[in-house]
């Protein structure tokens, strides 16, 4: 039974004008950023934006490389190959790790986004390019993984520190991974429910599949997603809840490095 | 009178399946190269592939940021407001500081691309963003500017190390600028006239202007533009030329950290 | 004095997950549609949503063409060669009239957006550009200008129907050119304030610049700024203050082919 | 036995300073062009050389739509829900239509680029999606289809003019489909090969494929890729074979509207 817990949310999402997500409000309840890197959305700007901000709350910082795919936001299967996807995510840290000494931080971890993450939970190829990407630009990088997945096994296989997610605002399939954001219900908007979705997977090691099937799976950090209307709403019930059932929400290396 | 100095070129400015320059070419005969950090042009592949094959000739390495504007090739005057074009350059060096790691390699020097290098030779304003962005990365690297320029005012001001470059394949006008790329003439094809212009800015610190005016300007770096027809034969003639001439070609950081 | 007048605003500016304004806001209040065309802003997903509600609303349509700048909005200043620009916009309209048969419509007007307006007000060269990539495609659209700019001389011309346009959300400099959305108090969100400019531009010919000064102005489109958080509540107060003020308010072909 | 047959080519997949291929080259050899619309290559610039020559030589002009992905040259397989893959065929060939008002020419045949067109010969509903698109833009368009494949089905059902299409450049499965050109040998560069291949296709429908097996397929028009180094040889023996053999090499309209 876990005494601490990290929450981690995604943002720096935003290009140019376009704006996405209320990264302000995230900052203020999860413990960890995962910082889009200019490829499926962000941009200089906003990650200058967040890395400030992230360090005066104290939020630890997390590469979020996605696929090259504005328009599709990065949640397009796109059949890429390792070695591309490998050095595409090379280039994404490294641009974030820059970005970040306006704040005098450093990123501790590296979580691949959308498409690029749903296929490299299933394809041990690409679960192994963003390891290398992540074992290439700094070993001591955290590889955020979907448990029970090739990005596990890869994680592993490469000798890299990680730590497995649970997604609190997602519906699982049967074997553990996310049902596709087309299905209706995919995403779970209710606070409430994700709350309580989150004291079980932080507390039990559990997470209640779309067909109520209980899936063991241990995770060290839980996810909401930034872009969702709901978001923040989420992420402090869930917080809240948490901190009720005597979970401590940490940081991602006060939680693995420690 | 110098007795060593520095060839550079851009390179890397392949993207996807569009190719651009002989960067195979051009490793074997310059020191330094630019590499374009995927902005104007270039990408992860071609960064990679252009690190491995430099540590190998060792040439060493200095990134290449330009304006967000591929269509352009980054050749297009684009206002750009000072702060954004700052986090736009930290982006870049990042993203080419982690692809050198590839080849154990770390970027020694940058370069302002086309317009951005331009633009930052008159407006000081640009030329202390570009600054600021180098220092905040790396304090250590070598900012190349047009001599006389904002450039180099913004160097001395920031406390940068800096390389003053002359183009032995771009014509002047009497101010010390380039004659700007859409003037007949601006671009110098003939590799003996390219060759005698870079011994005579080697040994001289002298560049004839375009109107025949002889400018006095010290230089450290002679640069040769990878994307033109007789790049090879250009930079292959300045090197016989200046060797034959006394003059030791040698890489950036053997310059100015000497 | 005007007893019918057009309100446009500009639209279909989301982009992918992006979104930008309320299109289904504005198409119920404004006459006259602006669509953004993929450069600056807009898809071909957003294009058909907003031709079928305009063809539905009774909306006419135009093309809204921008630099090819998703990150700069348009808004940023690019030195484009005319004949580029024109061959620009030609690409971009030739996209709206394709998927302007998903309605059985056709873009009766076309409207520069953005920086590209901004330049063509100011600049014949760009501004006949402009005039000829309308003339090529469709030498029946209605060229939407600055009044009193380069661009009404160069409709005029080219022997384009045109409609000058005012901006009731713009403060204006005392030459009639916009005031830049980088000064201060540049964008008017009080409703009430862009109405009473609406109904003055309208009934008197009348533009207030941010001193103070009286512009005499004839125009026959008010503009509304879709992007803008007051968008919809200005144009609504535009609308009710214009038709209480005896304007009837109409779509552009009625006005300008009347 | 035919007679007559189209030859065609891929062209205008230049992209602003990156140059793709020798479209002046190829103009004056095949008879139909395909051109690129900006999204996996192409430009407004390029388009417009393009339609010019084409008038000039007599080549008849289509549309060449691919997937929004610059970087992966539209090669890449990407995930696209069909309408959207519909709208953006229609957003691109409005843009070559518009293009084609420079020259006076209408764009007669649209063909899918790379890997939709690939996909779209496999997945019925991704065909229809194409087809759909021109039948909205222009129902008198010409479908370039792959022989008994969905998209000739689509073609069919959607009561579209069609012309099936063969690869002189290119090795087959036995299922008619192509060999991935991620295979060794996918490509053939030998002009004589071609030439034959060709002929063999045009007077007995008849394509070799890579084990050998003959496979009967009734084509109308015939490929040359213009991007790849021996285009202009491959399709100058292909001309002169099939003229040698009695076959006159003609438009597209020409064949499909005689």
């Amino acid at each position: 039974m876990a005494n601490k817990i990290n929450l981690n949310a995604d943002m720096g999402e935003s290009y140019g004008a376009f704006k996405m997500g209320d990264d302000e409000g995230l900052l203020k309840i999860v413990r960890s950023a995962n910082i889009a890197c200019g490829f499926h959305a962000g941009d200089a700007n906003v990650m200058h934006q967040v890395v400030v901000r992230a360090k005066q709350e104290g939020v630890s910082i997390g590469a979020h490389p996605g696929f090259n795919d504005l328009w599709g936001f990065g949640r397009r299967r796109i059949d890429m190959a390792p070695r591309d996807a490998e050095y595409a995510v090379v280039y994404q840290i490294g641009a974030l790790q820059a970005m970040a000494r306006y704040a005098g931080l450093k990123p501790t971890h590296a979580k691949a986004h959308g498409m690029l993450y749903t296929m490299a939970a299933e394809d041990l190829e690409l679960a192994l390019a963003i390891g290398r990407a992540i074992k290439t630009v700094d070993p001591d990088l955290i590889y955020v993984v979907l448990p029970d997945s090739e990005m596990e096994r890869a994680a592993e296989r490469l000798g890299l520190k990680l730590a497995r997610e649970g997604f609190i605002d997602r519906m699982y399939n049967d074997n553990g991974n996310l049902v596709s954001r087309k299905m209706p219900g995919a995403v779970i908007g209710d606070p409430q429910v994700a709350a309580e979705r989150a004291v079980r997977m932080a507390l039990d090691g559990e997470i209640v599949a779309a067909s109520g099937k209980r899936l063991k799976r241990r995770v060290e950090t839980l996810c909401v997603h930034g872009d969702e209307p709901a978001a923040i709403a989420v992420a402090t019930a869930a917080r809240r809840a948490l901190e009720a059932a005597g979970v401590a929400v940490v940081t991602l290396p006060e939680l693995v490095n420690a």
